[in-house]
């Protein structure tokens, strides 16, 4: 039987040379894989307590939606500037070059909500970083946080620490 | 007990003068919400034979990915032009100015696969219609097609004619 891992696919040089990016799509085009990855995070939320759950478009939206629902919880996305159509707040990250914006709903989430965040992927963790922010200034809690895929090397785990963090499938270097 | 209408945000002038934008955030950031939405659209996929649930980026993510876990098949992201990291096929479409470009990896379906489509919703149907194209071009069929919400005077319904689509919310106008 496969495991979660063998419907990782590995593209090096996607975006760009150097980078070896570890795609998701192959796991979630098998129903084997797609199930696989949805169980192994979900497992992560076994006797936490929360109220909601958020992720960033457009790939944290793929394994929030689907949890949530198992799980019975309210789903909040958190979006790239421009897209959220009522009140946001929002928060800044850096890139590689210049910085990006993602927004949240003012009314999404209330004071005292404890709040799970779903990713696939977690890297140099700014854009988590910025996600916890906004849950923050909303006077909400984050919980827990749950990752299918960890990149060990470019220091996300460092930079949230504090939080408590899950991934499922590690790899080192970028 | 609210339905699920009663969920949906109108939001007036977005994203410019002139749209009522139909908000389905507002459904998913309530558990009650989210749960009528999901099980409202799959069971309009009762007694319909598929293999796969293809949904364009990125809130058709939302909905394709519980449904297809729900039913234990495999999901096939959609994607705008230059996010999907392998082989892809590629199909354009007409915007207000200039066209967009999405895309289908190559290896996501195989020849006499039969197909889904879901998407939160649909307006002039012309992402759609780019969707049946990189369906149908991979040799695969698209044997149903469900949104939450349709903008009926759109003439979404009428461009895609010949295909069964079922949407769960209907409204007049823009």
């Amino acid at each position: 039987m496969k495991k979660l891992e063998d419907y990782i696919t590995t593209i090096p040089d996607f975006p760009k040379p150097g980078i070896l990016f570890r795609d998701i799509t192959s796991v979630l085009q098998d129903k084997e894989g797609l199930r696989l990855a949805v169980d192994a995070m979900q497992e992560k939320l076994s006797g936490v307590d929360f109220d909601v759950i958020a992720a960033p478009e457009s790939r944290g939206f793929i394994f929030g939606m689907p949890i949530a629902y198992n799980k019975n919880k309210a789903f909040v996305p958190i979006r790239k500037k421009g897209k959220l159509p009522r009140e946001t707040v929002s928060a800044s990250y850096a890139l590689e070059y210049g910085t990006a914006e993602i927004e949240l709903h003012k009314d999404a989430l209330q004071p005292g909500d404890r709040v799970v965040i779903i990713d696939d992927l977690i890297a140099t963790g700014g854009t988590t970083e910025a996600m916890i922010k906004l849950v923050e200034e909303l006077g909400a809690k984050v919980v827990k946080i749950v990752f299918l895929v960890e990149l060990t090397d470019l220091g996300g785990r460092k930079l949230l620490s504090g939080y408590d963090i899950d991934s499922i499938l590690t790899y080192e270097g970028e």
